[in-house]
């Protein structure tokens, strides 16, 4: 049943689990287990939701990825930028703190869920490619830099708010009165330990020669650490009492069977940031799923990445969890510990479930802003301002669309961003190819080539135009040829003859069509012939739809050369002017 | 001063103006003014304005076109589809008939030349390519119905609105008890006679033996008469006091100065509308420009038709008229009248300056009836909806642009489908280059040439995959790729090297570079080699520019042949994967 095997791909890789793969996967479980407890809490807090629905938000769609999904490696869960999306576009429905708005996240992760599932099915993957790399680029590093700024007040004490760069900065900067300086301490303390361990433990422990497995364990752990050293010493000093924000009350139990909403107005106000959510999830996903999937000659297939996504959303949506996805860094860390298999997931799924109800009470007195540190150490690695040295060294255009995408996405916020980056980059397409690169070409010497008049020594004939279209022909350049033919035929009052050479035009649309006959009508008038040479199977089957060839005022050469012959002997030039088409 | 001459053309013709130029200018403008007085009244009715704002409309504008412009024949002035889009925009911010409608009719004439100037001024008239010729063809034939339509309460005397058919039919049926039968009996006579005068006046008189010129001059006066019909008829039996909506009385002066409003919220309001208009008047007018000028072997500047046509509209703002464009309708007369330099359109001006002056008071009787029938005549002639049978013919995408403008525009006001029709023809393009043809090719046996392994008996190499890739490489396809090569390659694991014939790949956008990058690294990962073969000039230096000809785990080939040669000898598969690049 090779078809229940594409939707269900468990199937496949089940059929042959053995026990090497499930201790590796066992392995890998642990390693990733104790990554995700203290970045499931942070994320929900940078969501805006409590500390538990990032846990829970773990635990099914890991499952449920399991199941549906093609990566054997890819880890589903809360991630950065999705997180902050949800806060994003909760935060329009919804006051941070209520009931609605934890609702409101269920219902955006159904909303995400149905609509991955129903791109799957109608196997619309290619959609997410709207998306140009300098685009993802940009935004990735602007949401970076829009996370660790919303951190920014968990570390100070503060309360402030705002979505976009410049709101967020004036509103904390208006309430730096009331920094809370024992808040500070431990949330600068926390976050400098924290990018210490990252950069610096794992060498440091390899020289003190402690094993490499080990010494990797070590570091993974370094966040927990973190959140044991701050909770143990909120705990013992009694910082609560003075003003230092705590997680609080976490409630101990497994995932809650939790219902979105389904009221007409919620859905559509969130129907959009939904499809943003999902587009966005799916191309980070699929870009790690397939980076780590070609290490091992595996593939993916895109269109069931999008029912597995869908699946663990949808997951989510019922399991007081938010949106999620394919996450690059815990995907990585489960990769390099030895992952075989999905069933690794589902064993973190495991571990986290005895998290959520054995370890809740311990994280009681956690300070929100240790969270906060391990937020701005994980996001700090998202900004690579590099790109934009890169575009800028390759090509303006790219250049243009990630500089603008970086620049709408601090200013305007996420959403703004994106959608413009997106828009300029389709504008910036269509405004290179409205001018497609047109040369006009002449015979090289004792060959059959014919090469740029103005690069190369090539023999021109002053009744004869070749113009080599480096272009397929559409809407929007269809008027652009109609102007350089007829720019080209005025200053030339010798010419007799004009051959378009279509070697590499892929396309010809209707609109070009229409230009094309209104070429040929006007060099008819004109008394000039037009001729085609080198035109593509496809290009001439649509052309033969249409009544183009037969008005043609003039022929359809094969080779560019049969043409140049034809044209250039003064018997056949004025054969083909006599012999209009009828 | 050649930079003066490109800005003044009228420098350049006015130099060798002449006696025989001047009499053929004189008799077009006789034939146009005649045709232009009912015209300009009717338009003006269309576009909810009284009716010597049409007047007024087609003096100023000609005039500064003359001077601007560089068509020889185009006539601008009101137009159709341009005034039922004036009434459409100014009718969301003022009730009809008041001072306030006038002002923003003027403020939107003003907002669209300032635009089409500034557009000429940056060069930017390619912007209107985005324009494909479906969508501009369904939108001029659904404009046509929504047109003709709007007139039939004119017709019925009845008093409805509505800016969509399904608005302006319901509101008519609506309003159906209301039909005023004398105003019925006018119109559809009027109406039934010009259709008759189009269609079968000059040849009538032609076998009744009358000279072709003034067969030409008493075709073109039938509106003419049924003006002065009616208008007689309506004031002999004191219709007026009957229920038949008249002209009324109209004030008998030359065009007045006027200022456009400048309101901040007007400005805002009216803006988007005004660049709707211009970019939809200007496609129109320089289609007409270009296709008259091509009969003559002249050529039109659009960048300097934008500033012509800018002047043109600035100069209807600040002398009572609203937007204006070249007119496909009396272009075409202008030209067949043997108008031979845009002075035609200055002498046009005059006539119709006289008109205003000496004219007016005989219009006062003329029922809005017989100007609903002239409207009516005039548009019919616009619909054109074998449209939809030649693009369903040609393109199934085409179809669906067209088809989509149509009823959009039908079904949702002349602005919502304009620009969907837009947005849907760049989409279906994208999603057309999102899928490129890639053909697998082979060697032909005995020659140098590579063809489709499926359509040909071609040599190939198990070790070796050739794919030729037919589109240029950017954004919407970059992924496409990755997942063709990931799956071609696991598919077979006999494959050592995979080859990429860029023959016909115009750009390699960055998204495409970093697609190629990743193909290269995760072929590396694979121990498979990746090359390329003719990549053309443009594309070598972009690539140049970046690092991946330094990681690329193979060769650039010139020629696929040279790559075929070197790939296919067992010892050179090994050096190439025994030599990777640094």
């Amino acid at each position: 049943m090779p078809s229940l095997r594409q939707y269900f791909p468990i199937l496949e890789w089940g059929r042959t689990y053995d026990r090497s793969a499930l201790s590796n996967d066992l392995i890998a479980a642990v390693i990733v287990t104790i990554m995700l407890i203290p970045q499931s809490l942070a994320y929900a807090l940078l969501a805006g939701l409590p500390p538990e629905a990032g846990i829970y938000a773990s635990i099914a769609p890991i499952i449920l990825y399991a199941i549906f999904g093609t990566s054997r490696a890819l880890a589903v869960g809360p991630v950065a930028v999705v997180s902050l999306l949800t806060a994003s576009a909760v935060g329009q429905v919804a006051e941070q703190g209520t009931a609605g708005y934890a609702v409101a996240a269920l219902t955006l992760a159904f909303l995400s869920g149905g609509f991955l599932v129903l791109m799957g099915v109608l196997r619309l993957g290619f959609l997410a490619n709207f998306l140009s790399h300098p685009v993802i680029a940009g935004f990735i590093t602007a949401s970076g830099i829009l996370i660790a700024t919303s951190q920014l007040k968990h570390i100070l004490g503060v309360s402030a708010h705002g979505h976009t760069l410049p709101e967020m900065l004036g509103s904390i900067f208006a309430h730096l009165g009331e920094v809370n300086w024992i808040t500070l301490l431990i949330g600068v303390t926390a976050t400098a330990f924290l990018f210490w361990v990252r950069k610096n433990l794992k060498p440091s422990l390899r020289k003190l020669g402690v094993p490499p497995l080990l010494a990797d364990i070590l570091t993974k752990a370094g966040p927990v650490a973190a959140v044991v050293a701050t909770t143990v010493a909120v705990w013992a000093l009694g910082l609560a009492d003075r003003g230092v924000k705590i997680v609080g009350e976490v409630p101990q139990s497994l995932p809650p069977l939790t219902l979105p909403g389904f009221a007409p107005d919620l859905l559509s106000a969130l129907l959009i940031p939904a499809i943003l959510i999902s587009i966005i999830g799916f191309v980070e996903s699929v870009s790690v799923a397939q980076t780590l999937a070609a290490k091992k000659r595996q593939r993916i297939d895109p269109d069931q990445e999008l029912i597995g996504l869908g699946a663990a959303n949808l997951g989510a949506a019922f399991t007081g969890g938010y949106p999620v996805t394919g996450g690059f860094a815990r995907s990585v860390v489960n990769f390099d510990a030895g992952a075989e298999t999905p069933a690794a997931g589902a064993f973190t799924a495991i571990g986290l479930a005895i998290a959520a109800v054995a370890l809740t009470p311990l994280v009681h007195f956690l300070p929100n802003a240790t969270l906060a540190a391990t937020i701005i150490v994980a996001v700090l690695s998202l900004v690579d301002l590099s790109i934009l040295k890169k575009t800028w060294g390759y090509s303006r255009a790219d250049f243009t669309a990630v500089a603008a995408t970086i620049l709408l996405t601090l200013g305007l916020g996420v959403e703004i961003g994106v959608a413009s980056g997106v828009a300029i980059s389709v504008l910036l397409h269509l405004y290179k190819t409205s001018r497609p690169h047109v040369a006009e070409v002449g015979l090289v010497p004792d060959t059959q080539h014919f090469r740029n008049i103005h690069r190369h020594k090539v023999e021109t004939d002053p009744t004869l135009v070749t113009l080599r279209v480096d272009e397929s022909l559409y809407f929007v350049n269809a008027r652009f040829l109609e102007d350089l033919i007829q720019k080209r035929v005025t200053i030339g009052c010798a010419v007799q003859n004009v051959i378009l050479m279509f070697s590499a035009v892929n396309e010809v649309d209707y609109s070009a069509l229409e230009s094309l006959e209104a070429i040929n009508q006007r060099l008819k008038d004109m008394g000039v012939g037009l001729h085609l040479s080198e035109v593509k199977g496809p290009v001439m089957d649509r052309l033969k739809r249409s009544h183009f060839l037969e008005e043609l005022n003039g022929q359809v050469f094969l080779s560019q050369y049969d043409a140049w012959r034809t044209l250039t002997a003064p018997q056949a030039v004025e054969k083909a002017a006599a012999q209009p088409a009828p």
